[in-house]
This record gives C-alpha cells, sequence and structure tokens, in this order.
C-alpha cells in the first residue's frame, strides 16, 4: 500500500520517504533515488532525497514527541501545520528568504521543501570565521516585512485575529515559556552549566530586580500579539553563505512581540562578538548587528507609510512602536545569553571553546551581559548604545 | 413543525419562543404563557417568558445584523456563543454576580438564562439616586475574580491559550476598536455631538500629544491578551438593588488588558460624579469608585498568594501588575468618557440633562476630564489621587 494512501499519522523511514516523493510526483516511478535521514532526531524528521546527486528536495516530519538530553516528553504534531503555513506567509512576504514549500499535509506532519544544502548552517558558518556580507540586509529585511506585514498596522482585524487563531501553538511556545524565561532564573532541575559558575548564578536566583525584570518580558511574551514571530531566530536556524540568506524551522511560530525575534538574533551574534578575539573580526559581528537593525527600523518605517491605520499618521507613534520593539528586543537578547549559557540548550559557539580558562571566562562574560541588558534595557536608546555595551562586555 | 426540530438559524418571535421553551421543559405543554420582547432590538432579541406572573425566564438571541442609529450592518451570531461561554464561566469565579445559564444553543444563537427583571439596570437607578451600598464590594469581587482566574497567573498555558482562541471576538472587538479608540479622536462621520462641543473637538483631534496617548491604549487593547473581559462594563450592563448585583450582556468579552473593564466601570460611574450637583451626593460615587478599586486589588492580591506562577513569588511583580492594571483603567476611562459624549453611542447620564447650558457644561467636564485621564495616566499612583482628579474636574 502507497504512503499517499495512509489516512493516519505515521513515522516515515528512508524508504517510504522515497516512496512519498515518487507519489508526490517529485520523481519518475523508476528514478534512482539516494535518501538519507539527516535531522537531529529531537523533534523532527528530516530525509533529503536526491536523484543521481542532483538538487533534490526535503522531506521534513514532525515526531509525536520532543527528546533534548536523553528526556523525552510527548508533544503533538501539529506544529507541522504551524511551520508550513508560517513558511508559506515568510515567503509571500520576504521572497526568498526561506525555503520553498512544494507541499503540506497535515495528517502526516510533512512539509516537502527546497533543499538548502548547498548553504552552510550560519553558525557553523559564523564559528569558522566566515564572511556574510549580505546576513544584516537580509535578516533585517526578513524581519521588517514579517513583522510589519503581520501586525495590526498592515492587516484588517478580522485578518490579524484569524491568524493568531491559526498561529496559536501553546506546546513550542511552553517550552519557550519555561527554557528561555523561568528555569534558568530559578535553581532547576532543567539547568546545565559548569560547576564554576554555580556562584555566579546564585547571584542572580537570589536576585529580585532581574528576577522582575525578567518577569516582565515574560509577561510582554505570553500577552502581547503583536506579530507572527518566528519564534527562533538563533544562527542554527538560519542557512546562509556569502550571497543567499534563507531562515529555517519556523515551528515555534505564533503572535508574540516583535522585539523577540530581534532579541534572539542578536543574542546569537553576540556570543560570536564574545568569542572572538580579535578586535576586528568582533567589529565585523557587532557591525552586523547594527546593520541588521537599522535595515530592520528603516524597512519597518517605510512599509509603515503604506498603513491604513489612522493612527500611523500620528506624531510619534512609529518611533514608539520602534523604540519598545528595540528595548524588548535588548531585553529577549539578555534572557537568550544566560539561558544558552546556563539553560538546557547550549551553543557551540561557547561550548565548543577548547581551554577550560577561556570558555569559563566567555560564559561569565555572556551571564554579565544577559544581566545588563535585562536590567538595563530601558536605558539604552539608540544601536550605538547596545554594541557599545556589548563590547565593552565582551572585551 | 417545532422550534426544536430546526436545523438551522431563524429569529424567534414571541410565538415560537413560547414554543422553545416548552419544548426545552421549562414549562408544562398546557402552561398559560405570557411572553414579551423586551429587548432594544439593535443587536438581539430578548423575550421574557412568564406563568401567571410568577419568576420566568429569559430566551436571548442574537440578531445576524447589528442596527446603531437607525444603520445597520450585518453581524454573525457567534457572540451568543462567546456570551453564553463567558456568563457560565463568570458564574464559576464570580458565583451569584451574573444572570445563571440555563441552556444554549450556538446555532439558534438562543441563551435561556435567569429573569431579573426584579431587578434595576444600574444606570437607571444611580440617575434616579437610588442607593447601591454594595455595589462597589461585588464589582470590585466580580473584576478581581473573573479577570485573576483567567489570566496567566491562575491557569495553566494551554487552558489559557485554549481560551484565547475560544473567545477570539473579532466581531464585536472591532465595534470597540472603531468606536471607542479612532472615531472620536478623528473628524469621523459616526461621531455624534453637540455643535457646541465642536471648538474642543476640533482642539482634540489636532492635538497630537493626546492622540499619541490613544495609540498606545489601543494598542493594548488589540494585542495584550492578558485576561477574559467582560468588554462592555457599563452601568447599562449591570442589573442592581440594595443587596444584589449581577453583570450581563458579555458578548464583547475576549481576551484584552485587564485595566479596560475598569477602567470602564469607573468612567461611567464618573458621569455620576460629574453630574451629581449635591456635594454629598457626588461622594457617594467617588467612594463607590475608591472601594471599587480597593475591593479589586485587595481581593486580586489575595488570588495571587495562591498563583503556582514561580513569578508571583518575586517581589515588586504583583505591584507591577496592579499598577499596570490601574494606570492602563485611567486611561481607557478616559476614552469611554470622550466616547459617550462626542460618538455614536451615548449616555443618559448626560443626554438625559435637561438645560442646555448645564448638559454642555457636563458635555465639557465629561471630555476634559477624559483629556487628562489619557493623558496623565502615568502620572497617578493610588485611587485617591485618581478620585481627586474627577473632582477638581467634576465640581
Amino acid at each position: 500500500m502507497s504512503i499517499k494512501a495512509i489516512s493516519s499519522y505515521q513515522s516515515l523511514n528512508e524508504q517510504t520517504a522515497k516512496e512519498l516523493a515518487v507519489n508526490l510526483n517529485f520523481f519518475e516511478e523508476d528514478a534512482d533515488l539516494t535518501c538519507c535521514e539527516i535531522g537531529d532526531g529531537n523533534l523532527n524528521l528530516v530525509f533529503r532525497i536526491t536523484e543521481n546527486g542532483k538538487k533534490g528536495i526535503i522531506i521534513k516530519q514532525a515526531l509525536p514527541y520532543a527528546k533534548v538530553v536523553g528526556e523525552s516528553w510527548p508533544l503533538t504534531v501539529d506544529r507541522a501545520r504551524i511551520e508550513a503555513d508560517a513558511l508559506k506567509l515568510q515567503e509571500i512576504h520576504a521572497p526568498g528568504l526561506v525555503p520553498q514549500v512544494y507541499h503540506s499535509d497535515d495528517l502526516l506532519a510533512v512539509t516537502v521543501m527546497e533543499d538548502l544544502s548547498f548553504l552552510n548552517i550560519l553558525r557553523a558558518g559564523l564559528i569558522n570565521g566566515d564572511p556574510f556580507p549580505h546576513l544584516a540586509e537580509h535578516i533585517g529585511t526578513f524581519l521588517a516585512n514579517t513583522l510589519y506585514f503581520t501586525s495590526d498596522y498592515a492587516l484588517h482585524p478580522f485578518k490579524k485575529k484569524e491568524y493568531v487563531k491559526n498561529f496559536s501553538n501553546p506546546e513550542l511556545c511552553k517550552i519557550t515559556e519555561d527554557l528561555v524565561f523561568t528555569d534558568p532564573f530559578f535553581n532547576s532541575e532543567t539547568n546545565d552549566f559548569e560547576e564554576e559558575l554555580l556562584p555566579l548564578l546564585k547571584e542572580f536566583w537570589n536576585d529580585f530586580s532581574l528576577k522582575l525584570e525578567v518577569a516582565k518580558l515574560k509577561k510582554s511574551f505570553i500577552t502581547e500579539s503583536e506579530a507572527l514571530l518566528h519564534g527562533d531566530l538563533h544562527t542554527g536556524s538560519i542557512f546562509a553563505d556569502e550571497k543567499h540568506t534563507k531562515v529555517i524551522d519556523p515551528e515555534f511560530a505564533f503572535y508574540g512581540p516583535i522585539g523577540f525575534d530581534i532579541g534572539q538574533f542578536i543574542a546569537n551574534l553576540t556570543f560570536q562578538a564574545i568569542t572572538r578575539e580579535d578586535i576586528t573580526r568582533k567589529e565585523e559581528i557587532l557591525l552586523i548587528i547594527t546593520d541588521t537593525w537599522k535595515v530592520f527600523s528603516e524597512t519597518f518605517s517605510k512599509h509603515w507609510q503604506e498603513s491604513g491605520d489612522a493612527y500611523t499618521k500620528v506624531r510619534g507613534y512609529l518611533e514608539y512602536v520602534l523604540n519598545k520593539a528595540f528595548q524588548d528586543s535588548a531585553g529577549f537578547s539578555g534572557c537568550e545569553l544566560i539561558r544558552r549559557t546556563a539553560g538546557l540548550a547550549h551553543v557551540e559557539d561557547l561550548d565548543g571553546i577548547e581551554g577550560k580558562e577561556k570558555r569559563l571566562d566567555a560564559k561569565r562574560k555572556s551571564l554579565s551581559l544577559g544581566r545588563e541588558l535585562i536590567l538595563n534595557r530601558h536605558k539604552l536608546s539608540s544601536i550605538e548604545e547596545l554594541t557599545e555595551l556589548i563590547r565593552n562586555h565582551s572585551s
């Protein structure tokens, strides 16, 4: 029986993935196909199917559980629908900056999409020191377009509220609520850190001013439906090379505060600013951060002029919205810096540093800078002040 | 064919409403029933059915259109489902403070509920000078309970997000977005005001500081899913006497900012503070406002102690949440004061004043106080400061 005729969810293997690809007419029946599962197996299966080594297709399938560091818990596969819908909407608003979706099937929790394996994962490329001359322009544009065009400034209120419902994403949001906003700020079991960091973390856990500010940021994350976020915009969710940038994996997409995506992207670049020793190469990262914000805010402002909402013509309102997004970004980036250092999910930028003292030094800088960004976000009034803060904490 | 067997929506009349009541077993087949349509016919039909003059039942049915001041536009009847669901939830959290729902039918858009005609509409009672010694206690409790127990502080994140979807209410929210937050602040066709107010209104329409602050309040209304609101908590949505208080008509219910319900209630009391000439009777109103806030904040704080959310134990977070709700309330009450004076939907408190100069004076006070509350809400730090502002503007 062909996989196309299956009427309930079942997880694919390399053989059934190939059969599905043929049944969906991506290849001829007699094609000589190669299929490899290339995912990390924590949340999804990812099959790459090629014919005679030519550019092929990707079949991504959500698994009915999540596995992180050995632990496993049940999870519905509704995130596959959300991811496919988000990718389609992002392609409309930011064409060329996401993988193309060729087909999606909510029942099988499958998305068939463009094979991007000619590109590198941005995090690995940055660690390797590769140049990404178009990164700021591309991500700034991606952020401005996807966030503006899904906001109340662009959409009819009925359409916006339909999207809010469609992209309601309780399960994946809960992962962020716990792992980004809660656990790292308490002595939680999920935390994972080198023991030398314990004294500094104990300071955090006893710091009521810090926790109050994180409470406000978490409140913003769970209550403010400003725009459709990617929801997980770190440098591992981006494929890139010198010319191309493709944002992948929007399974955490939901309606949230505009500053969250921007903040996560800034934080994940900041790990590079912290770990790069050469001053020129450190400055390259700070320039990407600066330029991303500039492209974002200029492009968002340009779209704003086209809005049909009467209040967008009111003097000062655009500045208010951008300033809120900016200060929120700073706070959210602080949370990301801390959780990637002391929480459950780490980054190779830090964990990959070989010398122990050097690694601990970078981790301490991430933690302190994270606290600083959370506590003082409302004092920051320009991207230059933000990058100066990063510069001071990373030298 | 009996109305019970009908498989699609049709609007009731006094005869079919009686048949429905019998078919649903609220009365015997041979009961001697009286049925009167007592609604205002703008959005709903409201039938009161009694047997031999004894306490009966109310059948409320949503109409597939809205009619305001002669104009009519189509509207789905989904609000009947929202109203019935909201009433059931409010009865759980604030028992005795809403009419009991006996039956609801989403297809017919019908809610069968408790007959409250032994009570008076609060607005009429206040205009008449009736005493309402339990009003502050009851409404303060209603607000604290319904808002706290539907918030993220009380609910599991999955349940809360399910409610957010269930109570998505685009059509009714749009009425508020337009009539409360937009039209009165622009020279809009829907506005309705006595021509002598035009000079003051022109000031408002040209006041960019005022419009910027209203833009922020509207942004809060459309993006901040803090709790399940009643959504239309004016003194015409409350039945009361010396002992009882019943909040009716939550068809505007949706997830929004906590301060909105509080602000609308305060504003509608404020019309009485403005129009009452006797100082003692004016102070009675100010005391109701003060006590409502006190009961609300004390009860909300008591519930907060029971929260399972780790951040509710963080010093300063409750104060932050209450202060935000308070300042939001002040701003929202300012919008309500202005829109009920110059917008489409008016209040009898003002329009019922007979002498023209006296009426215009009260309306000018409403408008000025509204502006003041919107512009200076962030300077207010206690309910006493708020009532002092009302006192100064209403004398």
